[in-house]
């Protein structure tokens, strides 16, 4: 077996794939025959695990090819036919959700997650002090950019390693998961080590060297929706990274540009019933970015989540009319306080609850 | 004082507005010279009250008025420039929600709307017993269009007058209010006799002169937001109908038109918190127009409310399949019911509760 | 023979649509005979005339009914499938471009129409200026409003019929024939006895029952294209006109809403093209609307004229500093110069002319 | 002096940039002491040229700072106040057009360029008779990718460095110039010293690594628009590769995503005057991308040109249907001779010209 040809994949315009589960009990010698099948037959097949048996995905399948014939095959169990353009992220390749494991924190299941935190790490003491009172009032991670994408060269373009080394303290300090994002293949393989997780931003939703790097990383990824993503264009995104290796992929709906101006961005909550009916990764939601407005937060964040959101990621800033970036979006701790004990409530009307909250570490000696 | 001389008003693009507070012991004399004072110099003034106080809308006034010298004229108590395009459905106008009266139901308050039922009334049959069910399950009002704007001049356009005395008896049997469209002059006043609430539909939101006509009835109006408008558009429209007389005015958000194909329109939920710090008017949302999809409506109609909307425009359908519009979009009465189980129970965590439902009439003998 | 009866058609959401073709030489018995099997099958028939020949419009087939068997009938010449959701409209009714007579001025030929004048007319002084300087620079009409559509209330709204009156006069002192907007049914009314064309505007393009009663006056309609219309959105307007017994429908696109911000609207020059390959309709383009930046206006006429346009709606005002309404969006005089001048020289690059200027009339004694 | 101090710039959200012109007598001394002095007060300065003059671009500078002041600083000629969020992409630091050389090109000026071929470098034999074609008909360059940004991690990918051989082969056969993308910092280098010019991708406008990155690359930079970018977007992308040290960026106008479904994006015609007048960069125009339909191409293109466009890449393909990616929007080698023979009588009328085609090399032995 050889990993897909690109060059010979996706001439025609509807590619057909399949997915081919293979019985439990089939021999190595069945699978390697299977797959030769396929291959003669001018197919391409990369073989991978699902819900413990092996999955033969298979793309490039010449249309002629009888697709019950690959059915009678040894060792065959199932042959799924495939009719979106993605395979690894469609509920075909799995029913189930997805549950990524974020340093321990179960994503995708019942439990809710809560990532909040500054825009930017802009220092020491700004980032500690809202770490410690976001992981106080519930919070599970600490967001925090360490290197920001900024619109305009001459804008704050974020502290870097040092950030990274900031987050590493308030972890400790707080026991928060680390959220943070890589803007480049450099970048990546420096937040991977550090992070719990690594956030791929909406600009960078179609950087697609970028996914396949993010694919080969062991951590899980936050994959922002782009400004102008439709939900294919978003689980094709995502089906970069699982194609490249990583099956740890949240996906986050940050809002989309349209016309309006009561808010920077629109948020198509609408989309969360969309792609879980589609997709079984998780799917959280950023009101911040979205709404762009401190005073449309905390109702967006209530709406997401009895929209079915997995999670929330929230910009909390001690401070918001200093913040270096997007102060206006950010709310303060106290509305965050608020907010949590709002969806504390609110969770178990829908059938889900708040992830626990990390048990703070005794702080270090300074 | 005179009516609002449109012929000489809004020259400049950004007009001064100022709302003239009347005291309570203003004597009719104070007041008719307060007037004359500013229509001497050049303003246009209308008269209307506010929370039991007499209230000048004052237009066009020259940029060189010293609005102090207003506060100091005889009788006034307070004056207040308005810096929003919209005065009378502005905060500065009413701090105070507006609650408005739909047969009896108090809208804008603490409960919350539930309007439900069909696209269009296709027969009698089907619309008694949509009706029928969505008041057992708790909904306070019936839609149904009668008269229905439809893309296509070959689709069907309504029952017309026979649908209106099919709703009217839906009323007598279900004791619902309702709800129903009228798209020009003509059908305002038919419509305005028969139904609790008027709709003007998102393709009517700039028909101006239909919101003058509405301006003059003696009935709420429900208006939808336009496909393409935005915030201040929309609550000018709303400044239409108010403006001509009529306070009762339900703005409904029905989504916006944006590049996404998961959903037909993408339902901006962010309008919601948004449009209640600029009116005082009710918002309420529709999740069937927004999304078009079945799948997507209950989900949208539970983040609607937990993004703070004062009621919700659902349909409902017996029979999605055989619907003559928008089937793909109706719920059908399960679905409903369920919805709105959750819906009892979520409303109390904001501080909410539906409106109760109708008790049921006699059914009058056949 | 019925007109089509609207309760029963459109209930599946592909109607199935055929063009039947009688033959020249068909009887008036032959085709009253077609027409009855056609209605005795279910169908709904319209008669309309089409290139000298009697054509029947047959919506609401049963799906079982066998189209080759209609194609048998005597006196039938050919049966053409529609494909598209608009019919008359469809280049499958109509190879031919639809040369509309705007006042003696054909529209839709190789001569290019330009409209020009001011948003709104202002006063007798303002419009006669304007138009006098635009006719004796080349335009062939007078666009301005004496309707206004205002986005908010407190707009000018227009000098209605006294506005009327000073376009009369116009016309009688330049020769210009006279474009203006009807934005109800009793303003149709009088604006078609005065207009060469009436025009429906982009906040009316679904005011369904203002487009029937389009259909149903004997002057053009100009039909602007909504804001957030599609193209099938904006033939099925049209459809309605055409249906209504009008054929005389000029298409005209204004610019469409988008995010971007250095224009009020982004003008989708695309749209020409894509419309001219699907419908027989003229389509002209308003630029000033488009762009609402007079710096933008030239070039874009220009890439509208390259696009393949039929003509243009240009606003033009002889202080624009002073217009009371979008003053920012016109031309001056000496810029139209400019322009028409360039476009007498790229006409015939594209194999088009400009349609010839008025003859100026004697000016009445005053 | 030293280079702009990042962290601490564009703090607040509207950053005061100044422009500071030296006499061309200035002496180091001076300028030293001018930047010393500015540096001192705690703003940013960089040091560049324009018109053969130096010029210190000031940022940061704090809000107290005279800028009359330091007009009398000795060897100061002119401050200009940047009253846009980019600086050296605008107007106020260069009146004059800026002419890029590509390849020895000149791009910006009176004369049109025209990029033209297919969307992917797919075979040696299909490039060589594209390119064939399309510089026999007037293209001065050839657009071709090596590296393919896919929606689908399962569509062709590219034929990468292979590609790029086949490019070098083709420009050595007929002379074109070539433009080909780059979608990482790795690819950057490697196509930088094969290309005439390096293509950034709409999907990579706003990755920033990679602006930077072609900051630094002798080459000049062909920037698509983002799909959702607004001008100001696009300006300080622009604005990053330019303050990286390259002067030479052409920007490239392909489409936005809108609602329409008549074409793939929406050509946004009114950006190149919009454009132009904020910035001295050349403006191009990809009508391939941006309508992602034939029939739409040429049309477009002419509109283009009209506009004020100063040049085309456009999508020309010898077999459009057996197209490895994006078929469905080249034209044919016909169609292009056709498009290049109307150009070339529609630039006169402009004041333009065709850029010269390649005179052909006399081709290689095999």
């Amino acid at each position: 077996m050889r990993s897909i040809d690109r060059e010979l994949v996706g001439k025609g315009s509807t590619p057909t794939h399949v997915l081919v589960l293979l019985a439990r009990h089939a021999t190595d010698i069945e699978i390697a025959q299977a797959i030769a099948t396929l291959e003669g037959r001018g197919a391409m097949v990369q073989s991978t695990h699902q819900g413990g048996q092996t999955c033969l995905v298979v793309t490039g399948l010449a249309p002629g090819m009888d697709s019950s014939g690959i059915g009678a095959m040894p060792g065959v169990e199932q042959v799924l036919p495939v009719t979106r353009p993605y395979i690894l992220a469609s509920r075909t390749f799995s029913a189930e959700n997805t549950i990524v494991d974020l340093g321990g924190l179960p994503v995708g299941g019942e439990g809710l997650l809560v990532i909040a935190g500054p825009c930017a790490v802009e220092s020491r003491a700004q980032t500690l002090t809202v770490a410690q009172a976001v992981a106080r009032d519930g919070a599970q991670a600490l967001r925090g950019g360490a290197y920001k994408p900024r619109t305009s060269p001459y804008s704050f373009q974020g502290l870097g390693s040092e950030g990274l080394e900031i987050l590493q303290e308030a972890r400790a300090r707080t026991g928060l998961k680390i959220v943070t994002e890589a803007m480049d293949i450099d970048q990546l393989a420096e937040v991977a080590l550090i992070a719990d997780a690594v956030q791929i931003g909406a600009r960078n939703m179609q950087n697609f060297p970028l996914l396949k790097a993010a694919g080969e990383i062991g951590k899980p990824v936050v994959l922002k929706r782009g400004m102008s993503a439709t939900l294919t264009d978003w689980l094709l995104a995502a089906e970069y990274i699982l194609d490249a290796g990583n099956p740890n992929v949240i996906l986050c709906e940050r809002g989309i540009r349209t016309f309006v101006d009561h808010s920077r961005n629109t948020l198509d909550l609408s989309i969360i019933p969309a792609a879980k009916a589609e997709t079984h990764l998780p799917v959280i939601v950023d009101p911040s970015h979205a709404t762009g407005r401190r005073a449309l937060v905390c109702a967006m964040a209530r709406a997401a989540i009895a929209a079915g959101a997995d999670g929330l990621l929230i910009e909390v800033h001690g401070n918001p009319g200093e913040a270096q970036s997007d102060g206006e979006q950010a709310i303060v701790p106290s509305e965050f306080r608020t907010l949590m004990q709002e969806l504390s409530v609110l969770a178990p009307i829908l059938g889900r609850h708040l992830l626990p909250a990390p048990i703070a570490q005794p702080a270090p000696a300074e």
